[in-house]
């Protein structure tokens, strides 16, 4: 099932309104197996919306659904020429027109002139109800092509499109695509990518997606049939093993904070150059209390010293950006919470700070567990949050890697 | 100036990312007097992306921006179709991939063969420098375009965009708009509206806009002259004071780490449901750490009262989310640090945990100064994440006043 969409708004090419219609529509009806095949977004203006529509319908999609241009004021112009494009005429609802005054005075407002186009009716096309808006959707069939014209509201287009064409395009049979995406942290993109190779060069059928970001990259697999997905979804694991951390839409966070409570452990954080990070993505989980106890954010040296007992003299000799101070905070904090694991970053975020024995990005996290304590060394880049995030991520992927084999 | 944009990719097209790139350049682009004539989305594949190109190039444009598709990976395929669509051939670029090999060496790795495409050097064309990624884009000229293709990654665009493009636009003479974005935080956007309409309801001949977040509301003032731009934001000035904390692209985080260091000041946190969301923010600034020593992330009940010294009767009789919990965790978390300022929250972040007395969405922020310790109450929505964030900028809001009477 092709699709293509239409945005219609001054508003979004000047970037004072963020396209998430598209987006929004887009995910459902990937979801639903249709594939967009195009998405444009044009002016309020009569040529650009004709044009558009003439070369979507080169690409004779199944549906062509547009977004904005019904609202009743000048700018919104999309109806006329809509019905112009697929040559209808239309008569007025009176009926409608009622219905709106009604619901206009509710409010205390009398309804205005301009107003009066909402209540127009194509003679060849259907209505598409709006229950929480004025502005009604209309459907065209027009040449091989079901052309549905939505407003732009948010709220008004989802409900229309949750109700009416939703529903409708499932009903015609089409087959969901079968998709997986697995979620892989701690390999960069391109090295991600060497080494599945010979699972992904092989002749699987699928498609294959990379999504990468500061936190891992996604691997979209997707397919009409299960089987090649599954397939190629095992070789990718058997390659990948606990690199994927988890699969859809699960957050990093959420599967750290289901593992800590299937194993019944629990963590504490001393946190240096991420200022709270770690603890504040534990937190966006509901339930992560039972797992996360607390932490300190040891800012300064002082804090260092005073609150989680790091010797002065490692400082002054080893610096508090050092295996040695990163092992004691690990230590000192797991105890200080009695927790099960300590967990402790200290770093130089940057972009000032840096020397050339200790640049910008180099940061130290310890692990304090049951069993000992242990740090690793890292060397992020030159970006101040890209190296808090980069930090808290590798932070919290040890945890997790830990949590797995307890 | 009129520009047409084309973004590249499926994971766009299902929704899978959300397309910031067009609004951020139509943003950028509108301000320095550009016009964006056309958005479109296309798939990564070549007769899509010809199509459109060609398309484009029919309503002669003055640039064509693509973002997009020159990753290192298979379905990254924008590179070699541009070269064809411009008839040029290109060069291997020994020096280029040298220093990519050498930049991917500094973190340890090796660099893969499928990164070779981006040494790659069109004959007739320019290179744009990407100075934080390995994709460098390129600039064109065909016919009477100008055809820029930029990488997809947000952070790389925007500074390609910021250093090459926009730059080279504004120099061709054309007049940028006058803008002023009032940045405000801690009026709700209606009450906002109507707290301004004395203001703003005069003929003032300026185009304003409203950009609501969940950390304040923006305020974008703008006219081909400065005049009135000037004039209306005085206006505004003296209604909204104080609830203006900059103007521009100025962070809230970053004017209260100027002011803190202005005013010679320090600053520790007690954190109970933001769970170190305070503290990261603060430590997003470089300079911070002269403001902000550090703090607790007092999850639990026994951390509150083992490592603050809140009594175990207070929360018993009182609760963890009280005023008087909030008042002790401030004043405690002042002198351990020994700052000129605490900062305590503690609330109920949800989506679980509430209850008819104490809601969902309850919190308590707590500020201790050299004068002693107040406690206000809020009551925020259901959603856990939204409630951390409306949290940290309550607090952080009322820090900043504080900072400001000092």
């Amino acid at each position: 099932m092709k699709i293509a969409l239409l945005s219609i708004g001054d508003e979004i090419l000047s970037g004072d309104t963020l396209n998430t219609n598209s987006q929004w529509i887009g995910q459902q009806l990937t979801d639903v197996g249709c594939s967009i095949i195009q998405q444009n977004t044009v002016r309020d203006e009569q040529v650009s919306i004709i044009s558009a529509l003439s070369q979507f319908c080169v690409l004779s999609p199944n549906y062509i659904i547009i977004t904005g241009g019904l609202g009743p004021t000048e700018d919104d112009i999309t109806r006329q020429i809509l019905f112009d494009f697929v040559g209808t005429d239309s008569t007025f609802d009176e009926e409608y027109w009622h219905e709106l005054s009604v619901r206009f005075e509710r409010y205390g407002k009398s309804i205005p002139e301009s107003n009066r186009s909402q209540a127009l009716v194509p003679i060849k096309g259907e209505i598409i109800p709006n229950e929480i808006g004025s502005a009604r959707g209309y459907k065209f069939n027009y040449e091989e092509t079901i052309i549905i014209s939505l407003p732009g509201v948010p709220s008004e287009m989802k409900k229309m499109m949750e109700k009416s064409i939703i529903p409708s395009i499932i009903e015609t049979g089409i087959k969901p695509k079968c998709i997986r995406t697995l979620r892989t942290t701690g390999i960069p993109e391109s090295a991600l990518i060497e080494k599945i190779s010979s699972a992904t060069q092989i002749n699987h059928g699928c498609k294959l997606g990379y999504y990468p970001s500061l936190f891992g990259v996604d691997i979209r697999i997707s397919n009409l049939e299960s089987d090649p997905v599954d397939s190629l979804a095992n070789e990718i694991y058997k390659i990948l093993n606990h690199s994927i951390y988890g699969e859809g839409k699960i957050t990093f966070e959420k599967v750290i904070v289901k593992l800590g409570l299937e194993k019944d452990k629990t963590v504490a954080t001393a946190e240096s150059c991420t200022g709270g990070l770690i603890g504040h993505r534990l937190t966006d989980i509901s339930g992560s209390s039972r797992l996360y106890k607390g932490g300190l954010v040891v800012y300064s040296n002082e804090a260092k010293i005073n609150l989680l007992g790091v010797p002065a003299k490692i400082i002054n000799v080893h610096g508090a950006v050092s295996s040695e101070t990163a092992e004691i905070l690990a230590v000192n904090v797991k105890n200080k919470f009695n927790t099960d694991y300590g967990i402790s970053v200290t770093g130089i975020a940057g972009p000032t700070g840096g020397s050339i024995e200790k640049p910008v990005g180099l940061v130290y996290i310890g692990l304090a567990t049951q069993k000992g304590v242990n740090v690793k060394k890292f060397l992020f880049g030159n970006h101040r949050k890209r190296n808090k995030l980069r930090t808290s991520q590798a932070a919290l992927n040890w945890l997790r890697l830990s949590l797995l084999n307890d």
